[in-house]
């Protein structure tokens, strides 16, 4: 396994995902500094293609797969914003995606799976039954595996959100993101830990699925044990490579609970007109739970994903 | 009663209004623009100030007003997003707002109006009781009445979303708005006579309020009689000023069942993950109601606001 992943891994990532993904807008809204004494940024990725960040990783990884290899399909296991991803990069590359997703994933996250023609299978919510079924699917018909965090080109491909955020507003003493698997934040650790050497990079992760704090403050990796968040897309636990990359990289953790998420991601409906997952609201209720370590301060947020079931609200 | 609004009006509007509005962005989405076969252009004004274009009608007209007549404060009527325009509006010039609401209007409103200092009074929902009461206050403080939209200043100042529109993407076959009292279509309508001359000005009105409807075809002012509409924005019925403007500039104006108003909302929280508020969805669903019209067009919306109630969604 090899977690050095540079800085230059991500510029080339960031040369393949321009020419399929968008650059997403940064917004700002006074109404939240306000509410929060801070100046926020927010990298907005609900824009982004399938309505959240994991399209940059998929579109990297599948590109960096040889064409031989890559007639076989792809593979993966994701409670749904990966497997969307990955389903279109395949289709955009003309090749089967086989996509392996708990029954319990939201019905817009199913939806938009079946939408870009990925076969799934549906399995029973843990991470067992899920590897069991990839690994069947797998033995069949030799697809290609990409794991929804535990891969360097993965992590490369979702550290360009942040790299696009600073370099559009530079500067930031913090930068934050939603920690579920962490490809995300390692990707995230990295683009700034690089580009911004003295900001400070902060997680928010929901205390139903506390994983990542007690294996960052326990320094060893403890895996979720039945997490039941609103926030579905940090279900997923550290793997050995992403532990790694935090550990060196990230400040802090801050969990939150799960009335603090709902009222951040009321707010951000509200406030900003945008609709946001459940899971994208994780930071800025980390800042709303400790106000004092983020007033006056400048921040960038990584915003992940808007795909929220709007019949199922939390409110 | 002068009806003249020159493209020199509107463009004195713009200098006031760019000192204190955001110049909002314009949106597309392929998803819909599929569904659709059309080249749609949504230019965002539920991310302007108040979460609507009222701001700019109401700052336009409140920066005509004399310092010494501003003084005395300024009062209105108005079902919600012209009454927290008005209300901000006063709130920077440092000036009392006076503001008559109907007892029904959406909880989100009156609370924003409340928000910027404003004094509400309350009334039944019908054109008359809150003339009545606007009439009390009027007597009482002397404040200036400025019209939601029976008002030259406020429909220059309106008619800046689609002038901006146009600069910024220009050369479209069609530009539609919403339109209920007919500020804003009359507004977008003198912009885009002006800037695009071969354009259509295509409206969409709710079956349920149709009053405009009903005018433009009779050719005769009809008001609405007790409109029932979830497009809250659109219950008002044109005026004299309004009729003859559209009138002129309009080529259509296509009326759509709640269903769809609902349907089309729907589509562009879900697609394009931004908030829209009903009144908002009424071009898109006359699209969606008569798609042959609008087939391989290129097209620029006018997304007139974000103010909805999150806890009585139509769905």
């Amino acid at each position: 396994m090899n977690t050095n992943i540079s800085f230059q891994d991500i510029q080339q990532a960031h040369q393949i995902i321009s020419k399929f993904a968008h650059r997403t807008p940064v917004l700002t809204c006074s109404a939240i500094n306000k509410i929060t004494h801070t100046n926020l940024f927010f990298k907005c990725e609900n824009f982004q293609k399938v309505g959240a960040f994991k399209f940059r990783g998929a579109i990297n990884a599948i590109s960096n797969i040889s064409k031989k290899e890559l007639k076989k399909g792809v593979a993966t296991h994701s409670s749904g914003n990966h497997a969307a991803a990955l389903a279109l990069a395949a289709k955009l590359m003309n090749v089967p995606a086989y996509i392996v997703m708990p029954e319990t994933a939201p019905e817009i996250k199913k939806k938009a799976v079946a939408g870009y023609g990925a076969k799934i299978t549906f399995c029973k919510p843990t991470l067992e039954a899920r590897e069991l079924e990839l690994q069947k699917i797998v033995n069949k018909t030799e697809a290609n595996f990409i794991h929804p965090y535990d891969n360097d080109f993965i992590i490369a491909g979702q550290a360009t959100a942040a790299k696009e955020l600073i370099e559009n507003y530079g500067d930031f003493d913090i930068i934050m993101a939603p920690v579920g698997g962490g490809g995300l934040l390692s990707g995230t650790s990295i683009s700034t830990k690089n580009l911004l050497p003295k900001a400070k990079i902060i997680a928010g992760e929901p205390e139903e699925a506390d994983d990542a704090y007690r294996s960052f403050c326990g320094k060893k990796l403890y895996p979720s044990v039945s997490p039941t968040t609103i926030a579905d897309g940090l279900l997923t636990s550290l793997s050995e490579r992403t532990f790694k990359i935090i550990s060196e990289n990230v400040s802090e953790i801050i969990t939150v609970p799960e009335k603090l998420i709902i009222a951040a991601m009321k707010t951000v409906w509200e406030r900003m007109k945008i609709i946001i997952e459940p899971s994208s609201a994780v930071p800025l209720a980390a800042i709303l739970k400790q106000p004092d370590k983020f007033e006056n301060k400048k921040i960038g947020i990584i915003i992940s994903g808007g795909n929220v079931d709007l019949s199922k609200l939390p409110w």
